[in-house]
């Protein structure tokens, strides 16, 4: 497989999609294709299992939930996001499979090492070359959320704790592939992060020899 | 656990919907609270991950179609299933696991070993005491299924050998599990087959020493 695949990862109000932006604007100033997506929804099968996932009134069952995204996931792998790898390109995703972990293993009842098996078959074993987590103290991603003033989804809604669980899984995961993980504390200068973001994308695409000629 | 949990499984047009109403009218007619329900689809969310397996006009990738059957079993069999029987009711259910061995294991691309792993994880592995196979030569089914006059779906689009496999890989199922199947020529009189699937519920029912004292 060629191409590059970059996810970011962090709570709600991390600053994902602007940073998401920012690498993209870099890599087609360097003359690179971008795909950027999105799990859950990046695809239009996607868009039907997002709005049954956060968008239900009811209660959805806890392994249902698990594995309407490992569905979205599925699908949204097998029909984007290795097409694009394939033809060499960059793909930008802001979530995957360790959004999966932190806050269905961790943060729920479900057993973590069970949701990674899962995430892993349903993307035949797809892991990112890179994952930039962006780490924020849930109150002051609490903060950034209420200032855009959107209604709150259904994980956005649950408490405090909750969040507080989510960051310390998503640092736990970070620990143990320090090789894929660039942690980045989110409160720093928005230009600053895009800096160590391009710094470590540089990096990998050098020691590959460059896209398009990876393994 | 309480309760009796009955599915009827086989090709479209085997008759397994005449078959619940059968069973159900006689478990009412003694006396039991019955609860008849279908996978997938059975539950409110399930409608909706049922449009989408069955009706959406794209390409599914297979491992999202798997998992999309998988989220519709995990919340049904919890919010629907284990509930009645746990109130010691007897459940009637159009399809079940072995649908999705059957269908997506043997039929599609997908082992079906893992199908059938997937399915226990989201049942948290309940399997059935009863499992009525009505087995029924495609060709004839297909004739069924004409004289109904009602638009196909995906699935009763694909052609005969994939039918085939699909009958025969329901019959290797039955054979791995001769206690939990009941394997009946569905090209049988109707009153027969009723008789067939009664006097099997009773010899359960009355190994276990009746509804609600069981395990």
């Amino acid at each position: 497989m060629t191409g590059l695949f970059v996810t970011f990862e962090g709570g709600d109000g991390a600053g994902k999609t602007t940073q998401a932006m920012l690498l993209q604007d870099w890599a087609v100033a360097q003359g690179r294709t971008v795909v950027r997506t999105r799990e859950p929804g990046g695809s239009e099968v996607g868009e039907l299992i997002r709005d049954i996932v956060l968008h239900h009134r009811g209660e959805v069952a806890p392994r249902a939930e698990a594995l309407l995204y490992a569905a979205d996931r599925a699908h949204h792998i097998a029909t984007v996001v290795r097409p694009a790898l394939q033809r060499g390109e960059i793909v930008i995703q802001d979530r995957y499979l360790d959004s999966s972990v932190a806050y269905q293993g961790a943060g729920r009842v479900l057993d973590s090492g069970e949701v990674r098996e899962l995430s892993l078959w349903a993307a035949e074993g797809l892991l990112p070359d890179i994952t930039v987590l962006l780490d924020v103290d849930p109150a002051t991603a609490r903060g950034r959320i209420d200032a855009d003033d959107k209604p709150f989804d259904r994980l956005e809604a649950e408490h405090g704790s909750f969040h507080e669980r989510v960051r310390e899984a998503f640092l736990t995961l970070a620990g143990n592939e320090p090789e894929r993980f660039l942690v980045l504390d989110a409160s720093r200068p928005v230009d600053e992060l895009a800096a160590a973001v391009r710094a470590k994308v540089d990096e990998v695409l050098s020691r590959s020899g460059d896209v398009g000629t990876r393994g």
